[in-house]
């Protein structure tokens, strides 16, 4: 009895340390950075330092540098060995670790194993094992890969390591995909940007006093670094497309059902009125797209209960879309970058030819409203549990979700009846608009400083609806000189005042701006087509 | 106050005689059966009545025979009129509700009206207006139709007309199909026989002593007395399936989403763990299949943001299926005519050559607990609710959901989180069997006497997999000389040792004998190519 007191005992504090220990030590000497090559914690911007420290050779430049599809062509060919890609992949995926704190796993071994089977393969076949051959992926901590842990910021999930792989890796492995790193995410995997009691907190490289995102911006950071071509993540409010927005990647949220769940660590099991999905972050959009259609190619519905038998479908979409613009969605005005982005994109559509009109944002309150209700629903219940096994503290990030009361049944029935209904009336807003696609902003800012964050209702909403959406670059970047405060804005509300107000130009001097295409239901395709289409409109 | 007092003081009882009164007089005198050729209630079998008594004209009785298929063909050459075939209808459907009572609503001027606009407008084009053209469809009490209650059962939604047609109404109608009755359902849709307090009891017109099913009973026997030649029925647990298969009937039970569900009346709005679903119920599987293609076909997913944008599919099937036959779900072991139909249609599927294994029943029991719980999370409040706006008292069948305790969120969370579970298990041991399909009985018994319905685990497990189901009649009817009562028989539990001490050959003696066909999620197609590849084996 006394010895089963002691362990229970054990204080979150003790299990956090000896997590961080193993995960600092997994780093292998070869890719820990020789301290004095350390950029200075004042060092803001560490996107650049792999290729200007001289600690990364040419040719793990080359390799990091180049895309998911180029990788894949020069794996299949033999031009370069799965091995080569991994370690150069290994080496800065810990680099990119060490200056952001964006892993949450390690497994190295496993990965350059693995590499080398590919590499043997090819060499006795003389053919790629798969479309993904050879390719290193990196994985938000979530996705369960078999011996590793997948602690989601949690304590008490520390020490409880997979007992087989995802369905999605099982998948990609099939495919040819090397795993090598899982990447950090907050708490349960519910607030905006990454930061945790066992791991601390992820910053974005572009500048290390803004964040990344969250939930997926350990993948976001590491890729923003060049430490992985292609990541994973999930999204039930945003938590892809926030991240992929601060550091200016592409990404998709699918609609849910195209890509597997199956064996992934949920932040909140059996929770299914808002469905959390999962997808793809990389540097190019055909990345984005190269996944997709890999992924389901390989049906997943064989295998995962809750895919839909819905196969890669080719899609051909008009030369002039008809697209609604979201300038603000009634809650929060984004902050001048945003805003300019959005009319320099719209003039540029309008341009090329497209049919812009302003959307109605009467619905995005109420879609926002339904999002924060349902994901309280119980009352925060689930974590408390989770934390109070250890005696881990809440963040005060997750306030909301410690003040909430729970629901009985009969009114979470409500609540979901309230939104079907909500559903239902933006289906016809937009038959009655005749549109192709929302653009709107990913989120109210480009990026904020860390611990900023607030507002996911620019994401959220589409979550409610079950809208695939992309988040994409612009290609704009924001300029001192030009977005600057504008003096004679008024507040749509108080999150819309902090925001407002907290937006400093100078910080962000320079950060990517992103924007958001919206698409119907499980329209993927489509709206891979419609944002090349965009793309190719900016130019 | 004191009027409003009174007002809402309504006798339930008050408020059903007026329906009930409202409901006869709709009938008019024309298609009234003349008291003195009202069959005796001594008589059981009232489906031949029709063609027997000499009340309808050869014209009527060969119109109300064809089937949907061939009533279409017609009506789209012209060589029969709409208003001919909807005047035939709704003749035969007013004597099926004369003789089972399985009318709730008529609409047989908006029929009409509609009919000769179809005749006006081949008249005109010269083509039809559309796929259904001048078709007569039956609809169960819950789709909404303008200007018409959607009661239910349940006395509180009695005045309360719809304010606009159900989408899936809106699509058939466009298609060119005609609207003239809805049908009984039990109270809430809940219960495996169709009896509420509003209309009473719907019989089944194979013989008036056994139910015609539960919850689309009203459909069932309105088809099975060709008092229509498709109907639109829904199911939650088995509410087609059962029906079809207490009166010899083709249905599809779809996964959720191939057919739109919107501005339908739910009994449990907002309930999501188990999906409530539509379909088609017929007399053929030809006619089943043509509404289930028209549907589809008609992008239902444009207009309703629940459905799924799967096109209907053109399937091929394997010469040789390997089906997989359930023997007995491991709580109830079927009546004797119900296996011996299964003992002969796996025979006749061996000797046409298909692969027959048995189907390992371990996790049916725990598929129908979840169902048992899911269905009765809420507590039964909703229902008690609604009975106590006009003072109804809760129906006996209902105890369970009576007696329920409602779940807390987060109870109801862990709840999904283990349907969840239960569903991958349920795939894996469907991949581990390599099977195409599943034949099971699709219930215990063929049908029950009035009163005596229990147990929908062959149904209703399906409806926790989402796995599409056809209940197809045999050809094979109970013969009292060979299904006599097995001696050596063991139940399983107190509901088999009930339903097999319940069952009478004598009374079931030529009843229809149906089995099910159960197939992967979302494989409809698949499925319907399957039962008719299991019909040719049986001959």
């Amino acid at each position: 009895m006394a010895d089963t007191k002691i362990e229970t005992k054990l204080f979150w504090e003790e299990l956090a340390a000896t997590k961080r220990q193993t995960l600092a030590s997994s780093i292998p000497e070869e890719w820990a950075i020789p301290p004095h090559m350390l950029p200075a914690e004042s060092v803001l911007d560490v996107a650049t330092w792999p290729a200007t420290s001289g600690w990364f050779t040419p040719d793990e430049l080359a390799i990091t540098s180049r895309s998911a599809g180029d990788l894949l062509s020069m794996l299949a060919s033999g031009q370069l060995t799965s091995e080569a890609v991994t370690r150069a992949f290994c080496k800065r995926a810990a680099a990119a670790h060490q200056l952001t704190n964006c892993l949450s796993e390690t497994c190295f071994d496993r990965a350059i194993a693995s590499a080398k089977a590919r590499d043997d393969a090819l060499a006795q076949t003389g053919k790629p094992i798969g479309p993904l051959h050879g390719l290193p992926i990196s994985l938000k901590d979530s996705f369960n890969l078999r011996g590793v842990d997948s602690v989601v910021g949690i304590s008490a999930y520390i020490g409880d390591p997979a007992q087989s792989d995802a369905t999605l890796v099982q998948l990609l492995e099939k495919a040819g995909a090397v795993f090598y790193v899982k990447t950090s995410v907050p708490t349960a995997m519910l607030i905006g940007e990454t930061v945790n009691n066992v791991l601390g907190r992820t910053v974005n490289p572009l500048n290390r006093k803004t964040t990344s995102g969250g939930s997926s911006g350990g993948e976001s950071s590491l890729i923003a670094m060049k430490g992985s071509p292609l990541g994973i993540g999930t999204d039930i409010a945003g938590s892809l497309r926030m991240p992929a927005a601060c550091t200016g990647l592409f990404t998709l949220r699918p609609s849910f059902g195209r890509f597997p769940s199956r064996n992934c660590r949920s932040s909140l099991p059996g929770q299914e009125a808002l469905l959390a999905v999962n997808g793809p972050i990389a540097s190019t959009l055909a990345d984005v797209e190269l996944y997709s259609k890999i992924v389901v190619d390989a049906q997943p519905w064989l295998q995962d209960p809750k895919c839909l038998p819905i196969p890669w479908r080719p899609v051909e979409v008009p030369a002039k879309l008809r697209i609604a613009v979201m300038w603000h969605d009634g809650h929060v005005r984004p902050t001048p970058p945003v805003t300019r982005a959005l009319r320099e994109i719209t003039s540029k559509l309008k341009l090329a030819g497209h049919e812009v009109i302003d959307w109605d944002t009467v619905e995005q309150k109420h879609g926002l409203s339904l999002l924060m209700r349902m994901i309280v629903a119980d009352g925060g219940k689930i974590i408390d549990k989770l934390l109070e096994k250890t005696g881990e503290p809440w963040r005060a990030e997750l306030w909301y979700h410690r003040a909430a009361a729970e629901l009985s049944t009969s009114e979470m029935w409500q609540l979901q009846a309230e939104r079907s209904m909500f559903q239902t009336r933006y289906l016809d807003l937009w038959n009655e608009a005749g549109i192709d696609a929302i653009l709107c902003p990913t989120m109210a800012f480009n990026t904020v400083e860390n611990g900023k964050f607030r507002h996911l209702g620019y994401t959220g909403v589409f979550n409610v609806l079950d809208y695939p959406a992309v988040s994409f670059p612009t290609g704009l970047a924001v300029d001192k000189t030009v977005d600057k405060p504008d003096p004679a804005y008024i507040p749509l509300g108080p999150d819309c005042e902090a925001i407002n107000t907290e937006y400093n130009e100078h910080l962000m001097h320079g950060m990517p701006i992103s924007l958001q295409l919206v698409a119907r239901r499980l329209e993927e395709e489509r709206l891979l087509a419609m944002c090349r289409r965009v793309l190719e409109a900016v130019g």
